[in-house]
């Protein structure tokens, strides 16, 4: 069964759905942005079935996010690697990290978020610091956290002719 | 067929899937992020069908992203109203429609970014400003933009005993 296809709708959110709906995607894309390269590598980490990756990451290749280089002639062998469409996606996969850890690691079990993280196995950390790194999604203009009671849709206005 | 279960893997962007995986779920709390609280207009406004928008809204109200409240007696009526786990899933979407806006509206097809997003139909924009609003992804310590060749995951260290 095909489900709704989303990826010809007006809206962003829309179109990034239809992507990220393919169920496995971002768990590919998050060994992609780990390093991964390799099918059988992205297979043994993350336990999918053969033919599930090889839809997603052939769908990731036609869409943009990885290319598939030849590493080795004989026999022929190829890899996956992010490109930069794919590398921007990452923002994506930590604003997600970031609300799956305040919400989905829920110690006490009452619903509340967890402002200490404590039952979530990893982390983020800065490559070069070491620090922590801590996802917000903010306004770039004005730097102030994104907050649903401040954001609305409108139509975007056409440009007048040059 | 029931696909695979991510929601009690050890990564919080796994178990994000597991609930935005359920395909029309980001498209629901879309609605829900702009107000909308009535089964019959998440209907009509998604063209859902009857029975994936109820298993949806199901999920949801179990998850706790939302909470059914009833706001009519006769004949008996509820509605559906964003809990604070629900609302802040909203800077996910917005990371969502950023990524979206910049890469999937590829005005002349050459596969690159387009950072006028003209072909966007909509815009968001902060309710007392009029602003347009550009979500972006930081470090909350730092401020600096989330960058994937600079952040890694790391196993939590145990606490020491107190």
């Amino acid at each position: 069964m095909r489900r709704t296809r989303f990826d010809t709708a007006p809206c962003p959110i829309a179109r990034t759905t239809d992507l990220i709906g393919d169920w496995w995607t971002p768990l590919v894309l998050r060994e992609a942005c780990s390093g991964v390269r390799r099918f059988d590598d992205f297979q043994q980490r993350l336990d999918i079935p053969r033919a599930s990756l090889t839809a997603r990451l052939d769908r990731l290749v036609d869409d943009g996010l990885l290319r598939r280089e030849q590493y080795q002639d004989h026999p022929v062998r190829h890899e996956y690697r992010l490109t930069r469409k794919g590398a921007e996606f990452y923002p994506v996969l930590a604003a997600m990290w970031r609300w799956g850890s305040d919400w989905l690691f829920d110690a006490d079990g009452d619903g509340s978020a967890d402002p200490t993280r404590a039952g979530v196995p990893f982390q983020l950390v800065d490559v070069g610091s070491g620090a922590e790194v801590r996802p917000l999604v903010v306004d770039e203009t004005t730097g102030d956290p994104i907050d649903v009671r401040r954001v609305r849709l409108r139509r975007r206005s056409p440009r007048p002719a040059p």
